[in-house]
């Protein structure tokens, strides 16, 4: 039987939910998990809240302070899943009272606050995560797989987009408040964006890049639109916006490489598009028993839904944590949390100076 | 808080594992629950793995013999999940015993088997429900509330596949055997063609049907053809075969009416296609907050996959024993179960006569 | 320099049209041709509509009466565009002048009016082709040639539909007409589907059938649905309408064989989705310059329209026509035109005696 | 009965042979067509293939000399189906001898040859039109009515790419050099993409852009990748390749609006698919009767292809040349063409640059 470790989240509205369930489904799904989550604490402003979201989600205590968490002795594990103007001072904490730590995107409102997380974290020596949770939807990865076998060939293009509708509200959200959010559908959606570039092509050298803030008085971007070239000779677009009529979700990338292309979008997230370079694309429904994580769920054509990224994410982090030294590096780490950052400030460095913008990474 | 309800489970494969995860993730996906489920017992004829069963899903106790399910006295619901030939006797046995039952279909091996089912378990007075999870499909069920607010008119047709691929395999399958399975395609996949047909359309008057066994040797039918007559003047077709080489699991359905059409696939099962009878069909992400079952997951966009219909169906049948009075009837009884088992006898009678079969409901 | 033929057309609406345009450009684009079409005559019933058809196309002659086609001595090929009740008396007249003759489907409205012409026509010695011209859609052709290859193994199921929505019309169409069109949408366009399942699959054995008519007081089928059995093992369902909302021209069919499936739609109609049975459906955008019929066209991917089949299909009866002895059968012969009679009488026996009614074809 | 317009044409190969059927094809499909074009004369440099080609398309002459055709008294309009070296000089010759003049695209091979081109043409006084096509397709049609009647609101996004394969052939193409082509997968797919953001949304007032050139000694850029600023506030990217395997002739298009969006793929070109901005993309297959183009063809549902974008364009231009003051503003002017020129030499210039640049047009 694994052993337990104890978890303290930061946090309990949309990603609260997402995480909390993510650790009591991979409890009995990846069976036997590498650890057992045990729900120790949760922390929210407001006490009835945060008292029914532990109640909801099987925490055994509620606080009102992070910092309780951070002092908490049987927390092994901190998950900030809190806004973005809370990742970093509790993360560090946390991480610095030797608590692992697993921390919503983007990891700080800036590559400069970035860059501190992931410093101070890796001198830590706890393991370390930045939830970009779309490395582990099983087509992602299965495109991940093909690449590193060389089935596309070289990479030449990556076009990625993530399309959402919402940014016409009215509602006083803190993602378009700029202290809070540190950027607008740049961090929100453009970061994933970033990181899958990152993840299946390889690292961005710079962008040519505008935004646009539509809803007159909103303080961050509501869309990007960016130029990036690869190291290597690989060129692409990287674009998100708030202001798509009619899209939900649409984070869809495609890759072409000198052997094959590859297409892929989350509404249809079970579904990876393929062609080998002949005859157009194959539509692969990623539920084989042979395709990643599958093994953990039901029989092909059965597909399952955009929460179990997390699942697998989580279990990749606690198999991490439980030493097991054969886990290839899928998980994004705080230094991919930060290298994304700079990717994005590189795209808010060109939209105003209207050049092209090398990226340069810290080490 | 809500009270509590004892759960006992009869099996621990596929369906046994799909149920376990629905009682789980229905405690806090939909809050608060109707009934919170107390996972108690579970059965299976291996003592090794149902021990494993118990320890993975958190039931209390594991037991080799259904009958002290039946006699235990902190069970209030028997959810079977066996083989067909193990859903009679013990789902009989439980309710007389006063225990809720929740059955996985086909309800029996037969008409008379299953009639047998409903009449017993009516008149032990709990409540029942077949497992026909389509029903709780959110893009199924937004069907139905068009249909019933009259969006699509008349309903003209109703065509209804269901296509799997995997009738191939070599390995010895209770699904193949006669006396265990009762029929191949048709009650594994056909019933909830049938189901559906009923749920959205109406009932069937009569089927004209061809069965066909592919695979030298094999006891029961691995694909049929129907066409159905339905009450009144709709026409249609219902089909399902274990050889449609690339289908995983092509569960897809067509309604025609006089003021639009509607269709469906299971492998896309977060989307439903509308035409409102002019300009072509609308992709529906059924993911919207006034979505049915919405209200308990993600912002829209975010999908869900195909064990969440179980969640929606046992939330279903435990706010019926909750005592709700308001539950509309969603959930397919027993009854529905038996009515589904006399159309799928009369494609066996027509497919042996040659014959167009009226198919007759018993009382 | 091909030699000349001389067309005489009867008719010259909706489908006059579509063989006029045929003529026209296969006599530059399938360069060069077999034989160079040239339009001496055009028969239809209003004087000035047959004079601004024959301006408009270019025919040299427009007649009042078709008996002055088939005397006239500078045609060689009589083209039947006429409403079904004109196809038999004409189309014989023809033949039995020595002219080649090409008809509009169904051939006869009747099983016997069929074979009548195909006998009659038969022994008159002449080239003889009816229009089922989606066997000259390149990706139904590509089918047939996969098939004849035995990349989809052993066909196990054919499911064919043609669906349309027009059957709400109020207007007085002559296809409404039991004298004038034999049948409704089983003629119309269960003739087609059934023709392609001859044409991809094999012989029909039987069929089961169900018919309707939804508009009050029409005299004809708006829509029928049945099962067939093929010679040898495979089982299929062939339906049409014309009330399906929303449904322009989907004629769609899905083939399972042993090896691997196919899927075709003709709104569509530049695709053929196919899978080898391992991973999922492959759009292929039949438009490769091996692809059929692709070598008088367009480079890849600039896909062509509907109205194309008529130039394939007459380009292949003009080569028959001019001797080519190495002609594949594969433009419909009026035999194949009686022999989808057979099923479509078939259907209505069957849908009038609730019975399985086998096919048998007189030879 | 309309007039004659005496056409004559350089250039037989691809576009030739598309623009010859574009002129045989709408002499009875448009009835009654604006002007009767006469094929006159066709010119090119190799004897016997100008005089097959002749032959094949029904010129009355062939030409190894475009001299001939300018002084050809019996030619009105001259069509340039050339290569990009062979457009200014005879096109402006041409419309100095009187002719009106319809050019392939790019116009020039900068901008500054395109806008001596245009410059030269105006001053000559007869009709001008450069073959951007793709405004004549139906479904680009429909979204521009849709736009203009506002249902889009205002444009916020613009996304066009155009992704091709073929660029990995051994070939000596024509396209690859410099001096004859321009420039790359730009000028050849980027203008198109340029002209339909300009025809649906607007004046592009800058670009940020980088190029390359993956085949070793390729003289001109294999893809571009751009974003894109337009007068007011819309956002968005442009983007060509010839290096996308198993993309065949993917010009597809996305516009967001703050009512709804838009989009196209030129491989489905019959479809559009539309969103209101609340319930998902409906895909209008776009064929009904009061569709544009569409009186002119067959019942809905029954698809064209490719080479009829050439149909409408010439029936444009040739209602323009008789004299039709009704004719709205469609067609592509040799303004157009050049402004589209400006742009991509914008996007050169961006490329070499590293800077955001400021598209500025002549005037």
């Amino acid at each position: 039987m694994p052993g337990e470790i104890g978890v303290g989240m930061l946090g309990y509205a949309f990603m609260g939910k997402a995480h909390a369930n993510g650790y009591r489904t991979l409890a009995y799904m990846t069976w036997p998990p590498p650890l057992v989550p045990r729900l120790v604490s949760i922390a929210g402003r407001n006490e009835d809240a945060v008292a029914e979201a532990a109640n909801r989600y099987g925490f055994e205590r509620a606080v009102t302070d992070w910092r309780e968490i951070v002092s908490d002795p049987e927390v092994g594990l901190f998950d900030n899943s809190g806004p973005n103007n809370l990742h970093a001072e509790p993360t560090m904490a946390a991480a610095e009272a030797g608590k692992h730590v697993f921390c919503e995107k983007p990891l700080g409102r800036s590559a400069d606050e970035s860059y501190e997380m992931w410093q101070r974290i890796e001198r830590s020596g706890v393991k370390h995560m930045t939830a970009f949770n779309y490395r582990f939807v099983p087509a992602v990865r299965l495109a991940r797989q093909m690449l590193e076998a060389g089935e596309l060939g070289e990479v030449l293009h990556f076009r990625g987009r993530y399309l959402q509708e919402w940014g016409t509200t009215d509602a006083d959200v803190w993602r378009f408040n700029r202290d809070e959010a540190g950027s607008g559908a740049l961090g929100d959606l453009g970061s994933h964006v970033v990181d899958l570039a990152r993840y299946l092509v390889g690292e961005i050298a710079s962008v040519s890049a505008s935004t646009q803030t539509f809803a007159p008085g909103r303080e961050v971007d509501d869309a990007f639109e960016a130029v990036v070239e690869f190291d290597g000779s690989a060129l692409g677009t990287i674009e998100a916006t708030r202001f798509a009529a009619g899209r939900k979700n649409a984070l869809s990338w495609e890759i072409n490489g000198t052997k094959g292309s590859l297409a892929f979008d989350l509404e249809r997230l079970n579904e990876l598009q393929h062609s080998d370079g002949t005859r157009g694309f194959r539509t692969i429904l990623v539920s084989e028993s042979d395709h990643p994580f599958w093994e953990w769920w039901w029989p092909h054509g059965h597909i399952i839904g955009w929460e179990h990224t997390f699942v697998h994410e989580i279990h990749h982090l606690l198999k991490a944590i439980a030493g097991d030294a054969t886990v290839p590096p899928h998980g994004a780490t705080f230094e991919d949390g930060y290298r994304a950052a700079e990717v994005c400030d590189a795209v808010l460095r060109s939209a105003g100076s209207g050049a092209r913008e090398a990226v340069s990474y810290r080490s």
